[in-house]
């Protein structure tokens, strides 16, 4: 289903940045991409440009709360020149919701003018954070771009070029980052050894680009040119790419975030070098493989149920249906009337379509469990509207630990399958079956690609945290 | 596809109204509503309430452009005080896109207050317009309903009652209206004799529901009880629901506008017994019926062609795909930079999922084709991401004639099918092969149902309007 | 002091109106125009232009809630195209205070498009209305102006010409108007026969102008022609201008509205050929004539206070000094914070020179006094300031009465002159001495113009109506 | 006249701090001492505050462009909770005009969380700048203020208290500031030892205060405690105010700006205890004796004119009077249509009373000639208006020279005094006599207080700032 914090899980961010070599206005550029990443966050946003034949650094910018649509306008697009900028949109898991905290995050640092837009969380933010105070550092932001920002200067002071200040900055911080960076003369990527978060680099006459998915590609009509690979810092200037592969680890170790291609990503988008759309149909194949049951129509609840519900009827047979009709009007700034109101939020959203199961059994396939509310709420509807029978399939395994690398979970005590069997789970969402992805299923499903397991496991490629200690304030 | 106002057909409105007996404030109900029509009018939209306990006729509103989204806040809904009240929602065809414009109408006349909310087109608003002018009548705005409401208020004056000078009114107006008029106790709900445009009621626990759709009594969670016949006219008020049906024409004689059922209402909306949903999947048949073609995958334009897509995997054996990811945030203020840029509207909404297509050969079904520029550039999309034919059928007959109740269409010699053959628009779009629906098929799809073909044929159920004279204005 | 509607009196509203005969736009002009008129009315404004070469009777019009600074932008002028137009400020007194009630009305009759923009009150309104309504007429705002344009479109049906039809509604509305009418060709200034409201023409290059008041004419660099007489209807075309004086009264039965000289218009206006300003100086002359007192300073309360304190200190000899500060950032949208604060506005607007008052015999002038509650606070903070006596002099006769002609005026019991003497209001506002204008002073500040002192005497030069009626309503 | 940034001078800045010890919130007394200050900057304005009992330095700040009315809301007012808290109203001088260099600086350091209004400009925060950068520091603002915020966060890694580091970071900047500073449990005031900018304390009941102007003590129902001694920096806790007054030079070297007391403050001030009002009267009296000239009125340009017009009439005994009338409307936002329109800004603004000067001798005071453009403007309207005579007096010596403490003046070649004689000046305005204050006559004006007067002679305190050079950047 959609994108609501309450019960599905949330995502960070999107970036985007564009180096124009012809010199050409690039803010509509990044606007576009932008659109194209909305997906990835629709609290705020943000576009920084540059102009590398103007003063050294002179950054322009524009930020805001809400979607592209409610951020720019024609005119504030049109003041924004330059050839050369990032963009990002944000969902916030870390750092507070407030004007401050959007990115892309613009400073002066010792050579010059920064933009820097970030996707993922660090985990050692915070202690980063202490370190740089108890050095007189000041922070303006609760972001951990923030934190990449200051040592990123912090090295500059000693370091021959900005891409290598990067490289330093970065061996410094731990967990999940998709980093773009505009210095006056650069654009500078950077994605975590991990691969946590995606990152790629596409290219249309002579501008190269740097997006979160290669759907924002497409929206842009740029070529895909290749992923920037996990550990990798690609350096785009007039000369080229210049690639630092330094902080790469051996091929098997990376541990790309698996929600990515079932939930997070658009299914347009092709993750190093997996089709997220492929990735989904496959989950629903696996489903009828190792769930099957017999029943008259399988659909998928809107829109990433929709390509498993097609997986699992290629496989099994049983035909494909539309079940859910979605109202697409009712986005980020839906409000609810403070009249107590019978109406539901779900029920708001989706409609289902009554001809497609009355009197027969279903399969419906969702992407996720979270706390089980709105499943529960599904269930119902679809009983409702006469199906004769309601089985739950969902393309991934059992939610039940923490992530700590930008996925926006519930505290655990929330989450459904937390302490409970899947014949429970099954009970509470008023279902006659529930199937779940196998664990084993996921690196078919990513193709071989090494995945983060941690949130099905507990068990992640990094250790999570510590306790959260402050030191003394002022008092 | 989306509904843009540029190469597709525009809708008029919505119109949805509620009388709760118990008291119960309805603001948030309507707007609840008036969410779910929203795909109906996403230009301006009102709601109007009065308290059926209160001073007689006191009537609160809010009106304004842009979507419910937009134009309601928690605060405002939470002024609209009162147990009766209209809600519109307005795509302009008459009259122009200003605030002045926006619906419901409300006004005081000689026994209180009115509000009015009205979807269709009148063909002799002009005419009437002028004999009212011409014994001294003002207007304020340019919408057919002022004529109405005119009406209405003079007819008022010699009958018993407001339901009276409703019919006495209805009786001096031609063309197409669903209409929703609120009085200082009574809810009232009127349709044309040939019931152009839906309208049914409901209800939930003690209160009467009036709306253009179903979809919106289920989104606010009440029974169906019936449609509004073409013809009646139904008073609503404590003491249940009036019928007159003294207008009502024999049954055949009826012309429902049959885009209700392609393309412009909601798939889970049921209209006169027919269900849209339905009705789409059968055209899909019928299309594998008449027009069949070797392929490998049948996909839909998003949203409403994917039903029909459905219908034609089901009946030809083909397999349904997804060919299609579609931008939803790309909405009704959605900004085109004034930076020229090569980003092109279609491209920005829409995506290919080049692993569903690629290699393939592909059936595309689409509801209509109106100025043939989008279905072009998605055909040409299609075959970019790889396909190796792509099939075009659309699910309406060619499209030829102007309609004068309440569909935007643009000029005749804009229609791409405007003195072209099959086989001509076929190369102009690009396609390996091209088939419509046949026009026999309509009363098919509508189950028997009277409908209007105008649009198709050129034979209208009512004699079209003549040339606009407007009389000497003083200089 | 400022014009606050909880201590002050409040003034209807303020018009505008332009044609140029050279066909350039006027927007610009109304809003410079609108701006001078500004103190009029701060509720809300509006224009709307007409273009005399263009189709007949296409408007273009802006009206909105607040300020013209906040309801224009360039933008919105820019789009205002025209080269006659008419604008309105206005502060609500008869109709709600809502979007709805904005001027100018524009609407469409018999003969094209009419513009209207209505200052002053009408006393048979409400009677009107009725009897327009029992004729079928619909209300679709609640300002007077729509019962006098519903006469003008009736009365137009069978007549010559618009500005007969506008010469034949008026003789059937009673009461105060100076308004301004747009045709699609020409522009019409009409003032009630008593003259309550002030109109005057003015012309720059080839364009003539009719404004409320001559500073208006002043600001757009217009000179000024001659006052529109007290009954007349002044029409102007590309042919000059054509004067109708037949509904005027002998001269010595006007009425003008004593307090447009007192408080209401801009010092820098001159009302039929008297000098408001002059005026002022002469009220505080004769206040210092009847009410000396021996004092060290006297000093106004801002702004219309000053003018009579200058007067009263040429007379009395007694020098004149600033004693408030007044903060002019604290306008109409000031904010109160709902968390219970100390500040009072009085105190937010207002604060005392303490070196003018500290040790001194103040006298401080006034325009009136209304509840009392402001004065009482400004009378303690002089003595705070350390003014060892306070005497009030107030620049016009005690208020007892209510007005029926556009003044807002609190219900007659919270009126402080209401059932008490001089000296139990003095005791009130803890003055050491009050003095009044006297009433026979009024004449002379006129300088002879006969007056209207219903609000002192409580006899109105046109009968007040009767209670409202209001007829039985649809229930 | 009204401060515009064409032809007038520019302020930077108004600040106000509060600690309610009884735990109350005190967003909205901000808000009101905001408004007092209003005056001292129109362009951005915000509010930090944090609750002294809740966790250690969380704040809650919203800042926004424009003026106190337009940036906060009730709600926004009422999330403000904190019983201790800085605002800041802002002119632009130093520092871009953008909304990311609006002020409260809100910040995260070593301690916690510091919030910091400052009003002044520094000379070396260039200087001080690079040499942050060049240890690795980051700026997101282009505000003076960040680089005071970070030295104190540098500082407070090896110091005891706050105040102390505060009292060390300041000993690095040079330059004029008043600052307010918020930290979890203190309030702390400082004043640079120049003390070019005013800073005051004060009390209500078991709050105190800091504020720009005395003025905001008497909005806020405050009383007033002392001044901030140049040099000092004041620190209140719960045990009351410490001071430290290590920084302070000998009385006889500080340099308070004369503008202040001429045009910046409002009248009802009294810095360093002398009353602004009072030292305009006596601006006046001194061109009265030094300037005398035969006429019949002497008026002020409104407002800071009339002030010192008053002061010339009681020492010439020639009658004051009142010419102009300021047009308050006209605002910060005033729109200026982008048709070419013959309204001068400056007639929007003021207009002449002619009842005033027609066939007079006038003496027009103003506070001082920038560019002289409004000048000329002014007395042609004086003449316009029947003025017989226009004598201009000016109540500051003639601006010959830059200001680098913080307030905006025109590049000398636009100042009219530069290589021009007294008599050049006034041929250039129009004007039959101009006089200046004498430069002698400053110290007389503030009582004795030591001033700066570098505008005037070109002699400063501190020695102003070399070239700007920048470091490279990089490319």
């Amino acid at each position: 289903m959609d994108r609501e914090r309450f019960d599905k899980l949330g995502e960070e961010c999107g970036v985007f940045g564009v180096y124009d070599f012809d010199g050409n206005d690039v803010a509509s550029t990044i606007y576009y991409g932008l659109f194209a990443l909305q997906h990835r966050g629709q609290e705020s946003c943000g576009i920084a440009v540059s102009d590398t034949n103007g003063p050294k650094g002179q950054v322009a910018s524009k930020k805001g709360m809400g979607l592209c649509n409610e951020v720019f306008t024609q005119e504030s697009l049109g003041e924004l020149k330059g050839d050369i900028g990032v963009g990002h949109v944000r969902y916030s898991t870390a750092g507070q919701s407030c004007p401050e905290n959007a990115q892309p995050l613009v400073l002066n640092y010792v050579k010059g003018t920064l933009g820097l837009a970030h996707n993922g969380n660090l985990i050692n933010a915070l202690e980063l954070r202490h370190e740089l105070e108890y050095s007189g550092a000041i922070f303006q932001t609760t972001i951990d771009s923030e934190v990449i920002a200051y040592h990123i200067a912090r090295e500059r002071v000693n370091t021959h070029s900005v891409e290598d200040a990067v490289a330093k900055a970065i061996r410094k911080v731990k967990g999940a980052y998709s980093l773009v960076v505009m210095s006056p003369r650069k654009l500078i990527g950077a994605r975590d050894p991990y691969g946590f978060k995606p990152l790629c680099i596409g290219k249309r006459d002579n501008a190269y680009i740097l997006a979160s998915e290669t759907c924002a590609l497409d929206t842009v009509g740029a070529e895909f040119v290749r992923d920037v690979e996990p550990g990798e810092i690609v350096t785009i200037t007039k000369d080229g790419i210049q690639s630092d592969c330094s902080m790469c680890l051996p091929k098997g170790e990376a541990a790309r975030c698996v929600f990515e291609y079932i939930y997070f990503a658009r299914p347009d988008s092709c993750i190093d070098g997996v089709s997220v759309y492929e990735s989904r149909l496959k989950a629903g194949k696996y489903l009828a493989v190792d769930s099957p049951v017999e029943a008259d129509v399988v659909v998928g609840v809107p829109e990433s149920g929709n390509a498993a519900a097609l997986g699992y009827s290629l496989e099994s047979g049983i035909p494909y249906g539309t079940a859910f009709v979605k109202n697409t009007y009712v986005g980020r700034t839906f409000i609810k009337p403070k009249q107590s109101s019978r109406e539901s939020s779900v029920q708001v959203k989706l409609n289902v379509l009554k001809e497609s199961v009355k009197g027969k059994r279903v399969i419906m396939i969702d992407d996720s469990i979270v706390r089980g509310t709105t499943s529960d709420r599904i269930v119902s509807m679809l009983r409702d509207a006469g199906a004769s029978e309601v089985h739950v399939r969902i393309s991934s395994p059992p939610f039940l630990w923490p992530c700590y690398f930008g996925t926006d979970v519930p505290a655990r005590e929330q989450l459904i399958a937390y302490n409970r069997s899947i014949d429970e789970i099954c009970d509470i969402i008023g279902a006659d079956s529930l199937g779940y992805l196998r664990t084993e299923r996921l690196d078919e499903l990513s193709e071989g690609l090494p995945i983060c397991r941690g949130c099905f496991t507990g068990t992640y490629p990094i250790e999570p945290p510590k306790e959260n200690i402050r030191g003394d304030y002022d008092k």
